[in-house]
């Protein structure tokens, strides 16, 4: 058997969220619906870097499988690119000759938001930004960024009935905004998020951009532990999976 | 009575084209059933600067439409957007004081086509470019679009069952062909535009570009005032309907 590695892009607009579930359209059941295609129709699982819920798009989601067919890396990427759907796209392969797991290996996630802040609305990313009319202070999101940094429980942070289980510590090693040509790219590297993470932390960070919030607010919201101190879930369709890294 | 203009977005992924029809989404019943709920029930029609067809987009399509209501122009925009759906968007709204026909008076239409010419397939762009990803020669291409400018007769360039009335010469102003980190932007000003007129002359750079034919061939292509000359009719996605001038 070999452990393959597959950087795949998607977007999520049509997707129901990566995870595999009863009803409704995924990701996950996608490839593996092609792998056992390839596979002639012997079952093949495949085991991603972590779910993306719906509406949520990936630049750098990982996935792994086994195989038995020793196919070589540009063929695999071909045979599963003619068997795939259009708004799924593998854009990397390799075979492992290490230990790999997609998920248990995760070195580092980046997540990137994007706001477009402009008055009218554009039609041509309304699936790929979240549209926000009104001005927005990016200096004091900036500022709010940099409480985010470092290594904090993020109860306040995650959804209320998540089912993460374990502690809610997570270290945030990069928190930005940046406003270029009425697009914000909010970006956030860490060693982990909890369900709903970046887009509570967006909506927070938007709370304050409006005024409604000081930057300096975020110390006491994080260390309330209580999802009732942050702000809202910021829609799925900013939100990209941008890249995942492992050792 | 007034007349109202307005210039207007869509997203052509999901419609049928702009023409109304009896089976299908078009951009044209979208806008009438939004006018026609505003005037309460009364049927209010819409007048475009020509059709485009399903897949293709516009950033710069032109309406008129007429309507007793007396409503100022940013209300008028208010309202509209507040009842289309999210793939059309009214970006600007004058009230006419001076005889104005969105078909009849135009001058000018303003296409660009994008052909996203990378090895790998962009998800997010996919309804919005063309995807080649073999090389193609821009300067043989940039050269082809020489010969189109000036007036011509385009038979060759205008599908064959296209129903055109009246001759098919037009006047071409403006065709150039331009790559910018993986994107090229084909844009034809002109006086009118045949059936396809667009989509066949981007099939043909194309083959151009691929070294299927040279750019010199152009002249001879058009004076043969015969479809099967010509190239390949180009995808919809990659078009959009990009401005429409008046006087």
């Amino acid at each position: 058997m070999e452990r393959i590695k597959c950087t795949i892009h998607y977007d999520g607009t049509w997707f129901s969220g990566y995870q595999i579930q009863p009803n409704g359209r995924t990701v996950q059941e996608e490839l593996e619906t092609a792998l056992t295609k390839i596979h002639k129709g012997r079952v093949v699982k495949v085991v991603a870097s972590g779910r993306t819920d719906a509406g949520v798009h990936a630049k750098g989601q990982v996935i792994h499988f086994d195989s038995d067919l020793h196919i070589q890396k540009e063929n695999w990427k071909k045979a599963l690119n003619t068997l795939l759907p259009d708004d799924i796209l593998i854009d990397e392969v390799s075979i492992m000759n290490i230990p790999f797991h997609a998920r248990f290996d995760v070195k580092e996630k980046e997540y990137r938001y994007f706001v477009l802040n402009t008055k009218a609305q554009d039609v041509f990313r309304r699936h790929f930004a979240y549209h926000v009319p009104y001005d927005l202070d990016i200096a004091s999101m900036q500022q709010a960024c940099e409480f985010v940094k470092g290594k904090h429980d993020f109860t306040s942070f995650c959804a209320s009935h998540s089912g993460v289980k374990g502690d809610k510590v997570r270290t945030i090693y990069a928190a930005s905004c940046e406003k270029e040509q009425g697009l914000i790219t909010i970006t956030f590297k860490g060693n982990g998020f909890l369900y709903n993470m970046v887009r509570i932390l967006v909506g927070t960070l938007l709370e304050v951009g409006e005024g409604e919030r000081k930057p300096s607010d975020l110390p006491s919201i994080i260390q309330a532990a209580n999802r009732e101190t942050a702000g809202k879930t910021a829609p799925p369709q900013g939100l990209f999976l941008w890249k995942v890294s492992y050792d």
